[in-house]
This record gives C-alpha cells, sequence and structure tokens, in this order.
C-alpha cells in the first residue's frame, strides 16, 4: 500500500493496538546485551585487542611510518621554526602569570611538547603553556607562597621565594598531570561532551578578562598580591587602584605603544590575509625591538623598569613534587587538570573536523598528563596549548607533530645558547604581547545576543559561565557553570509542554485542539499529549495538567462515589430508597447527618475500587442519584494519553503514573496510550506496572488507533443498550444545597466539574 | 472520515508537508505569552492579589473560622496530648544529638508549633526538632566549640561550654530560618521537586545511620568529639571502638532493654493495629518507668550513669544570633534549612494527599523559617518535623493544628512545672528511644532491590544518595546526591536510542527495521529516528550514528566530489577528457600527479557545494566518472528523520544539525524532517536555521507522508527522464589502484561507502 496515489496518502488497515500488530506481525527475537554484556565485552582480552590498545597509547607507532617526507617536510620546518619563536615568548609571558622566573616558562615550552610528540592524538596543536592554566597555578602558587610584604625585600629573600614558587607550581603541575593520566586510564575523556559552546565560550572569555586583569600588574608594575578566592578578582582590581598613583610610567607607556602596534598589525594581518604571503610575525619584532632598546637605553637602570634579567641557562635537575605541596593542592590540581584538558581538546577538535582525522579525548587525557608529569619533575608548569600558538602552528603550514618538535628544538636553543639575548626585556613588553591575543576572546561577548535569539538557555548558560568563572575563579566558576549547565537540561526536560488534543481535517492527524478551527474531538475522549520524558521532577505537574485537561480530580470523583455509595447502603438499610425497574427511588427524604468521621483506615477504603456487588442496582452516576446525594460530574469516559515524546519514566513517575491512571479506571474512564516507544511495553511489564485494572492492551500504535477504538466500542455498547440521551439531560442537575462548611466546598468542587 | 468502519483504519487525505497543511488548515493566531509577559504578571498588583497573597500568608485565617468545633475539638485534644508526651521526650532526646542540655530541647519542641500554627498550611505535621537536623546542627556546635579534652573537665568549665553550645545551636538555628524565610519569599519552594523518592529514600536511610551512630555514644556513655566532616561516621566509629573497654554496663544494660521493650512492643503496635484501641504509649511508660527506677535505685551515684538532670525551669530571654558565628555556620545554615524543609515538605505531602487538601511549598517555606527564627532567638535548635511524632498526632485523630497547639501546651506543662521530675532519667534511656523509631527507616535497604528491577537509574540514585549522605556527611552529601541526580536525567536524556525504521505491514506504521521480518525498506530512503531532545551532550552522537546508518560521512564524499570535480576540470584544460553527448570520456590517461597539497583556503573550499557551472556537463556521480577520478559511492538518495520525540534542540545541536544537513544536502541527498513538534518550526526560523539550503518545506507531518512524497518525487522524475538502470550497474566499479599511503587509506574508506 505504500505506492503514491497521485498526491494521495491513502490508507486500509486493521485498527491496530500494540497487542494486536504483534500478533499480525512477527516479531524478531533479538537477543539485547545486557549492562553485563557490555562490561564483559569491555574487559575482554586479545592479541588483536592488545595491540590495539598499544597502537593506541602510542599514535606515533602510526602516523611517523606514514611521514610524506618529501612532501610534508619543509611546511614542518617553517611551522616549527614560527611556533618555536612564539612558544619562546609566551612562555616567558606566562611564567609571569604563574610567579615564577621566566626561565622556567621555557621548561613548560618544552618537555610536554616532546611527551605530546609521542602519545598526542592531534596533528595540529601546540602543546605548552596557556595564560589561563598558568594563572591557576599561579593562583595556587601565591596562596602557599604569598609575597614578603612588598617588592623590596632583600634580593637574598627574592630568590628563595621564588625557589619555594617553583616547587609549589611544579607540584600542581605533577599533581594535575597525575590526575589526568588517571582519568585517560579509567577512559574519563567523555566528560568533554558537557562542555558545551556556550560554556566554552563563556569561560574563554571569561578567561581573557582574568588575563587582563592579571597582566595589569606587570604593565603598570605595582606589586599586587595574587587572590586565588572567589571574588578575587575583585580584590587584584581593588588592589591595583588603590595604588594606582604608583605606576611606573615607563612601563605603561611600553605597554600602550606596543599594545597599539600589536593591534594595528593584528588587524593588517586578518585583513590582508590573502594578499600576504605569510602573517607578519609582529611579536617577534616586537621582541627584538624591545629587547635592542631596553639594552641600549638601559631603561632598567634610568626608569626602574622589571625586565626578564639573566635567564637560567641549561636544565634543572628532576626533581620529585613536594608531597606537602600536594596535599594542600588538591583542588587546584584537579581544576588545572580538567581545565586543561578541555581547553586543549576543544582546540585539537576544531582542527582534527577541518582536516577530517580522528583524535582520541582519552588519549589526550594520557598525553597531556605525562607530558604534565614530565613538565613537573623538570619544574616546568602547567601545559595544555594556547588558542594562538596553535594557530600559528597550523596556519603556518605544520602538517604533523614534526613541527611541535621543531618548534621544542628552538625552544632548546634559547634556553641552552641564546637566552642571554632576552635578558634585557621588559616585563611589561612580555605582558602586552600577551594581551594582543586576547581581542578574539573578549570579542565573544557578541555570542551573548546572537544565542539570545537563537535559543535562551544558551544564552543563559553564556552569561552564567561568564560570571561564575570571572567572580568566582576559573576553577569553581566552571564547576557551578557545568553544574547550571546540567541543570538547564533537567529543566527543558521537566517542563513539558502539555497540550489537549483534537483531530484536525477529520483524517489521522490530531493537533492542539486550540491552535485550530476546523477541529473534532470525539466526545467523551480527551486526547492528552506530554511533550517530554516524565521523571521525578515533572511527574506531579503532568498529573496536574492532566486533572486540568480533563476537568476533574479522578481521586476525589472516587472518594464522592465511594461516600455516596455509603449512603445508598444506608438508606437502602433504612428503607429510604427502593429498587424499581427504572433505578433507585426516593420514598423518603434523606435524613441529613452531620457529616460523619471517617477514621482513617475509613480514608483508605474510599480509595479502593467502587463496589457494588451487594447492591440490588447498578448505579449510573452519571444519572439517577437519589435526592440529596451528589457525586461529581464525569463527562468523559475515555483519555488517550500520546506518550511519543515521552522518551523515558522513572520510578517515581511509573509509581504516580499508575497511580493516577488507577484512580481513572476506577471512575470508569478508559485509559489508552498512545505512539509509546517500543520497549516501553516491555519496562512496564518488568516493574510491574500492569495488574488487573491497569492492562497492556490499552497501549495503541497511534492516537488514530485509539480513536477509532474507542468510537467503534461505543458504538457497539449504545446499540446493545437503550441509549441514555434522556438521562444524560437529568444527570445536569447536579445542585445541592450547602448545608455547611466542608459541604460548600464539596459543592464548589462539584460545580467546577459540572 | 474519523467514523469506524468495522475494526478498520482507512484514511484517504493529501500527502501534507508541514507547509500544506497549514496552508489547507487555518491556524488560529494565538498570543503566546512571553517571557516578559509573565514576568509583568507575576509582578502586577490587584486588590484581589493583594488580598490573595495576605490570605495565602496566613493560613489560620482560612482554617479557623471553618474548625467544626464540635466534631473535631475531642479528636484534637487527645492527640495533643499524645503528641505533646511524645514532643517532651523527643525534645530531650534530640537536644543530646545537638550536644546541648536536653532542656533545650523543649524549647526546639515548643516555639516552632506556635509559629507554625499560625502559617503553616498543612494540618497534620507535628513541628518540632527533627533527629537528623539535630545532629546537623550539632556538628557545627562542636566544630566551633569543641569538647575540652575529655569530660573529667571542672563543672564550672563543662556549664561554660554548654552556654557557649547554645548559643551556636540558636545561632545557626536562627540563620537557617533566615534563609528559609527569604527562600519562601523568592517562591524557592520549587526545589521540593528534585527531591525524588529514591532519593529521599536514601537520604532518610542514610540519616538513620548517623542517627544509629551517634546515640552508640550516650548508649556506651563514652566521650566522642563530634566529627562534622567528609568521613566523620568512620573517625566517630573509630573513637568509639578505640574505647570500647570503657563502656559504662549499667548504661549499656538499660539501653538493650530499653531498645529490646520499644521494639517488641511496636511490633505488637503493628501487628494488632486493628485490635488495639490506640497504639500502646510504649515510649512514655517507659521513661515513667525508667525515670522511677532510676530515682529510687539512684543510679546515678552507683553506676555513674549520665542522667537527663535538673532542666532549668522556665524560659530564657530572647537573643540576637552571635555574628562571628553566624558567618562560620553560612554552609550549616544553608544545609540545615534545606534538609529541614525537605523532610518537613515531604512528610507534609503524604498527608495533604491522604485526607486531600492543598499544601504551598513556598509558605511552608515561610512558616518554617520564622518558626526556626522564633526558635533561635529562643534559645532552641532547628525544628522541621519527625516522622513518627507527626504519625503519632495523625493517628491519634489530629485533624487540624489545634492538636498542634495542644501539644506545645503540655510541652509549655513540661517546662514551666513537672520538669524536674524527668530528672532522673537516664540519657542512655533517651538514646533508645530515639533509636526505637529508626527500624523503619533502616528497613528502606529492601528498596535498593525493588528499584534495580523497576529502573536501574533509580536504584543507583539510592545507593550514591546513601553512600554520599553517610560518608560525606548529611550536607555535603545531600548536595552531591542531588547532583548526580540530575547528572543521571542528563544521562538518560542524551543516550537516544537511534534506530532506522522501516515500513511494516505495507500501511503507515514504521518501526526498527531490526525487529520485524516483514518490512519494507522504500529503495534509497533511510528512516532514521532519534528519541530524546538533541543538546551539546549528544549532537556528536546523533551525527556519528547517523553517519553509520546511512553508510558514508557526507563531508567526506563532498570533498571527495569537489577534489574529483577539480581534476576533471585540469583534464578538461589539457584535453584528456572530451564531452559527448554520453558523458565525459577518457582521450588519455590521466597523469597520475602527486597529492597536491592543500593550503586552508582551499581545503575550505572542498567543502562548498559541488560547482559544476563552469563544466560543459552536468556530473553523474553515480555513474560516468573518467578513469582514474572515483569519489565514494552514494546509494541513498533522501533520509528521513523522525523528529516526534525529539523534545528540543539547543544553539550546538541546532548549529552542528545544520551543518550535517548542509553536508547532505550539499551531495544531493534530500533530507526530511517528520513528526517534529509543532512550535519546532517556529523556533529554527526565529533562528536562522533556513537558507537556501535547508528549506523549511523539508518538514512533513508524518514519515508516512514524507515517505510517500519522495516516492512520488520519484516517480515523477523517472519517468520523465531515461531510466538510470544501465549507468547504476557501471557506477559499482568503484575500485581503484592504491598509489601509496594516503589514497589507500581514501580507498578504504570509499569501499567502505561501497
Amino acid at each position: 500500500m505504500v505506492e503514491p496515489v497521485g498526491n494521495h496518502y491513502v490508507v486500509a488497515r486493521p485498527v491496530y493496538s500494540e497487542n494486536l500488530f504483534n500478533e499480525e506481525h512477527e516479531k524478531l527475537h533479538r537477543y539485547h546485551k545486557t549492562f553485563w554484556d557490555h562490561l564483559k565485552l569491555c574487559f575482554r582480552c586479545s592479541p588483536q585487542k592488545a595491540k590495539k590498545i598499544a597502537l593506541a597509547l602510542f599514535p606515533i607507532v602510526s602516523w611517523l611510518p606514514a611521514y610524506r617526507f618529501k612532501e610534508w617536510i619543509l611546511s614542518d620546518i617553517i611551522s616549527g621554526i614560527n611556533t618555536g619563536l612564539v612558544a619562546v615568548l609566551q612562555g616567558l609571558a606566562f611564567a609571569l602569570l604563574v610567579n615564577v622566573p621566566p626561565s622556567y616558562g621555557l621548561y613548560a615550552a618544552f618537555f610536554p611538547v616532546l611527551v605530546y610528540f609521542i602519545f598526542g592524538t592531534s596533528r595540529h596543536i601546540s602543546a605548552g603553556p596557556f595564560p589561563v592554566l598558568s594563572l591557576m597555578v599561579g593562583g595556587a602558587v601565591v596562596r602557599l607562597v604569598p609575597d614578603e610584604v612588598a617588592v623590596n625585600g632583600t634580593s637574598m629573600n627574592t630568590s628563595a621565594i621564588d625557589e619555594e614558587r617553583v616547587m609549589v607550581a611544579a607540584s600542581v603541575t605533577f599533581l594535575s598531570g597525575v590526575i589526568q593520566l588517571l582519568l585517560g586510564i579509567v577512559r574519563f575523556g567523555f566528560i568533554v561532551i558537557y562542555l558545551s559552546e556556550s560554556l566554552i565560550s563563556g569561560f574563554t572569555t571569561a578567561a581573557a578578562v582574568h588575563v587582563l586583569v592579571s597582566q595589569l600588574k606587570f604593565m603598570l608594575q605595582l606589586p599586587v598580591p595574587g587572590f586565588n578566592k572567589p571574588f578575587g578578582i575583585i580584590y587584584t582590581l581593588e588592589s591595583i587602584f588603590s595604588q594606582i598613583t604608583n605606576t611606573n610610567i615607563a612601563d605603561l607607556v611600553t605597554s600602550l605603544i606596543v599594545l597599539l602596534i600589536v593591534f594595528v598589525v593584528k588587524e593588517m594581518n586578518d585583513r590582508y590575509k590573502a594578499k600576504l604571503p605569510a602573517p607578519i610575525p609582529i611579536e617577534f619584532i616586537v621582541t627584538v625591538i624591545a629587547a635592542l632598546i631596553s639594552y641600549y637605553v638601559k631603561l632598567e637602570e634610568k626608569f626602574n623598569v622589571a625586565v626578564v634579567g639573566k635567564l637560567e641557562e641549561g636544565f634543572k635537575a628532576p626533581v620529585a613534587p613536594d608531597v606537602g605541596v600536594l596535599q594542600k593542592c588538591i583542588g587546584d590540581g584537579f581544576s588545572t587538570a580538567i581545565v586543561g584538558f578541555a581547553v586543549a581538546f576543544s582546540v585539537a577538535k576544531v582542527y582534527s573536523i577541518k582536516h577530517d582525522y580522528p583524535i582520541d579525548s582519552n588519549q589526550e587525557l594520557i598525553a597531556f598528563g605525562l607530558g604534565n608529569i614530565v613538565g613537573g619533575s623538570f619544574k616546568g608548569f602547567a601545559s595544555s596549548t594556547a588558542l594562538s600558538r596553535t594557530g600559528v602552528q597550523e596556519s603556518t603550514g605544520g602538517k604533523t607533530q614534526i613541527a611541535g618538535i621543531l618548534s621544542a628544538v628552538i625552544v632548546l636553543i634559547v634556553i641552552l645558547a641564546i637566552g642571554f639575548l632576552l635578558a634585557p626585556l621588559q616585563k611589561s613588553v612580555l605582558a602586552s604581547l600577551a594581551l594582543g591575543n586576547l581581542k578574539g576572546m573578549l570579542m565573544q561577548f557578541r555570542e551573548i545576543g546572537i544565542l539570545w535569539r537563537k535559543d535562551k538557555y544558551d544564552s543563559i548558560i553564556w552569561v552564567v559561565t561568564f560570571l561564575a568563572a570571572v567572580f568566582l575563579g576559573l576553577d569553581i566558576g566552571l564547576g557551578a557553570a557545568l553544574a547550571f549547565q546540567l541543570l538547564t537540561v533537567v529543566i527543558r526536560s521537566q517542563i513539558p509542554s502539555c497540550t489537549v488534543l483534537a483531530n484536525v481535517g477529520r483524517s489521522n492527524i490530531y493537533r492542539n485542539k486550540k491552535d485550530y478551527t476546523d477541529i473534532y474531538e470525539p466526545e467523551g475522549v480527551k486526547i492528552f499529549r506530554c511533550s517530554s520524558p516524565i521523571f521525578f521532577a515533572n511527574i506531579e505537574f503532568f498529573r496536574e495538567k492532566l486533572i486540568t485537561a480533563v476537568g476533574f480530580n479522578p481521586l476525589r470523583v472516587l472518594r464522592k462515589r465511594n461516600k455516596a455509595l455509603r449512603k445508598i447502603r444506608k438508606m437502602l438499610k433504612k428503607g429510604e430508597l427502593q429498587v424499581t425497574p427504572k433505578g433507585l427511588i426516593c420514598t423518603a427524604n434523606y435524613t441529613h447527618e452531620s457529616e460523619e468521621e471517617l477514621d482513617n483506615n475509613r480514608i483508605e477504603e474510599l480509595d479502593q475500587p467502587t463496589n457494588m456487588t451487594d447492591l440490588p442496582i447498578r448505579i449510573n452516576w452519571g444519572a439517577d442519584l437519589p435526592l440529596g446525594i451528589t457525586v461529581p460530574r464525569v463527562d468523559i469516559h475515555s483519555i488517550i494519553l500520546d506518550f511519543s515524546s515521552v522518551s523515558f519514566l522513572d520510578a517515581s513517575a511509573m509509581r504516580l503514573l499508575q497511580k493516577t491512571l488507577k484512580e481513572f479506571v476506577r471512575i470508569d474512564v478508559d485509559i489508552y496510550i498512545a505512539g509509546a516507544h517500543e520497549d516501553f511495553l516491555d519496562k512496564l511489564e518488568r516493574s510491574a506496572f500492569f495488574d488487573e485494572e491497569i492492562k497492556p492492551s490499552m497501549f495503541f500504535l497511534t492516537i488514530h488507533d485509539a480513536v477509532l477504538h474507542i468510537l467503534l466500542m461505543k458504538d457497539i455498547s449504545s446499540s446493545a443498550k437503550l441509549k441514555p440521551t434522556e438521562e444524560k439531560g437529568r444527570s445536569n442537575n447536579c445542585i445541592t444545597i450547602p448545608s455547611n462548611g466542608l459541604r460548600s466546598r464539596e459543592c464548589t468542587v462539584l460545580e467546577e466539574a459540572c
């Protein structure tokens, strides 16, 4: 029948309940893997698997032999040199953020690259220091080794502090490396999927603000202690502005000039991208010029500006991390590990999509973890990747991590041989260079508006992430933002749009009743759709909406009916009622008794199904109640729940749903569930959802199937018995004279239900 | 057409795309309230609204005038006396948990009841101390005022410590009251919906374990300091077992006897519920007997047991809370506020459902907030409600809070007059009485198994909540459990079951292709269903599943095609290809050049739509490619995405979905979206989702509509042009000779796609 008949949708088939459909169409028995099967599969060993894991652990084994030497080596060399120069400058600059002497930044730019060369899966990112991470490590450093009063301590004292600080930075780095490695081993890389674009954008913007504020200290050359605690940024700004008069003018002027030059040249690089053979390496040029000027003008002596100073040549022997420091820095280590990995992975992701190759989040964790362990052991500080540096590596033609290793060689040369050339460079120049790269990140503010138009929640996530990360600090802020983001998912899932549907156009289409004029709602049938999963947080809401939609509370109706039955029994006993073929007839007025008090057992009795077996006649609740007895009117006989959007139910939801359905069934309202997912029935069956009142036969394939079924049933029953039109007319008089407080309340309820 | 035709589902209507349907069926223009409208409505003032708010603020104004004096007063008096006796004992017992002298427990059992009488909305709960809360306050108390070395300090010293402790407890209580009040004012009561049944069950079980452990100290009479920190329970147990030899045997024996009696009698109460006129008030009886024995046997002197001692008579003047303490206890205040409210509200909820009256979560927050503010001011400690006490109040016939106020009168009498009678009571008896109520809570362990069968996630929530609350402490544990619970919702939403559907039974039913034998999948059409909302955490998964389902990566195909086009252009230029009416014909072999390197701009070019306007002929990708040029085979022409379960899309998802759809459109695969929610189109339109490639016309009402549309289109196009059967036969030979590493990889991809 799936043949186009002109442009017509023509279907003729039996009305299918879920049961009937499964009878008619044989279902293949498929074995569904259980949780244990998956676990077994995961831990099964085989030579192939071992080989695969080994290869995955050393990606270099796969890509290095396939290296196309002739084609790629030139690009990689060019890229490596460019990246290496940037890495040197960034290493020096970011060391300032960590509050350690600049030369240690070179170690941070060297060791992780070597490790990443062997273990990394991205071909394009440049491992090494990242400003935000440096800032986070710096926070731990100044917390554990605070500044002594001011900078005018003796030289001896300062170097001791520096040594301690290097040790703390190395320990935190080592710790974060261990954490990353462990997370990688337990396959925790999936965590990255929770870092949504809005969150990353808000977070990196906040990071840029932090970097901006942290560099002010160097640009103005003011002694500002680090505040690594919630609202630290406010304390920092307060500290800066309280001593703004002590600004070193020479440093400020240099900074502004450098910033201006960098901005203008970068803008030109961007604008004439197509025309320039390569971007102007403005950072390198500025550094060389600034160092020359500083050396020849003797800026340090004349204007007391802070310079990089003598870089320590060569390497330090590896050291074991300080256990005492490790204990105090677990929080820092953790946040550094997560943030570092998150940044690196998101950058790597961008290039992996661009160049279409796979990266492996778990392997990346292992690579950066080992990188940090090695880096930390050699007194470097936490590494990840810097957006700008990776941009340089890729845009200057880097094809593989060969470019990375060559950039490490450049750093090595600086460490071993020509570091002294950088000695006269002003720290403020380094700070300005770091700031020069922030423009892009700060421009992300524009996203708030774009996101607001697309999706309000995403916009709010951006803002909350930004504010949390700026004010609570990057670590707590990230945690808070993540929690908030998860909450938004819950909230979205939790606010279903519950609508009453009706047939539009008299075919098999059911749409929101309020939206169309040409609608048809079968008499006595309510079609109710819930457009989200139902779970603990919205099951009550679902129930309320359903009650609003049908117009009465089934439990209340049930209790009233049971109360009415009690009265009828009593009246029959007293002889105030008599059974006639036409129904019950009042022979005497019901003697108004005060509403009797029900103890608890009897209240529970009221919630049971109405039991009329002991009565001589079946009561028709829609009609023929003896005078003085009223029950709320129920003018629907069937409810169809459209569950096509209900992707899951949890235990709370199942329990309350079962209870609600039962209440409806007990007041003779039939319940049908349409469009439920295929595994729904199985799951409900397993959970003992069904009993003699709630049966699997209430499941229908589509709303239309259920509606047709209901119409057919009504057709059969109405042709079988007398049409109850007349009775229906009577039953409208559901009015009673209120006699006291409670009764009047009942009556209101009752009138609402009418 | 909505008429039952026997048991047949018969439909004939046009094939509806979303657009066509909306043209044919007039949609009512409804004004949807915006966020601002809601806000305005929320803050609009009117006399009615003011009155309603005022009435809601003082529920007593509504229920007291409607009090049915004659009917209810007797029950309320009986209930009040019973509840009052329990309240006295619990007050004394729970004061031990707070580590303050027992008499302060009476204040905690008195003031909150008065306040709740006026402000509370539940008719049945008994406000007052709750063991878990007492424990939490007690944690703060011992943290701020630790025990001095051991109990053998001078009497003077002990009383000074006690005084300080009372002050701390009162301050924490006051703080939690302020927090509750504020939360109530900002309508934060909705938070209770996040406390799922599994979470509450696990949490209260953990609380019972804490109470159990905390009472051991009194039962054995050992000096155990409080450990209010993560893993505190382990430290406590360690402390107890390390000094177990110092146990006071008299206390231990008393405890065990009391426990035994209480358990047995409670069991009898339960078993002979129906036969007993009222439960045996075993706590009261045990207390009286124990006090008498202790007094006459002089237990304190002879066996050095700890007794309640002289209760301070009368009230203390109200005090302002200690600001210093407030600052140190913000965390405790917050967790006390939340836990206290959560417990009280969940208990109140149970009875409100049972007796069918509404309660208001925000008003409850206000009532308990004020109760704690007043209680704290009068040196009481944090109050909520105790399950057992509320059970007594309701089961002995309490109808309204009149019973509550009468129970407060009983407490008042003890405070003012007969407190001295309790002086000889052993503390260990109080501890055992508190333990006697834990059985029910500890029995909740059975739920783990029941939940596991119903819903694995719920079972895991239970276990995680329990473990977190036991080991991390109730406050941090609750936070962790809540976060974990939210995460489960995200995880559930995030793992969609993505299935490929096919027509079952040749009518309009589409089911999982793998499940049925009698299926029909229209040629070249993939019907793909995603059964959950799509958002940042699963959009990548969705894309991968879609790519797996269709069998090729559209971006890769697009890039191959664009590369092929470049080659064709080059070959045409060189004259190696010639255009004939039958297609392109190779006149010379394609000269194998080394794979040329593409710079970044050119890579991006590859992602653009294939542009053939400059070519003399339109390339048919399924066939007729010149020798040496290969592209992956694409053997589907249409994809239908069933979005009926996709309840929302976030910005990340929209961006990546748009990108993916575009990639498919660019390789000439038509995309249709069926069953999308009604507001979906509007939302996508607002988000600039549509452009010249992705059009709103791809939305169809149902899968079947889309399938019919596709078949019709194919029908038209195949009758309009020559049938491409022959060409199809040829295009299967998509095999090429690998020339080097990269090419061989391409070839594999390509063969996979074949």
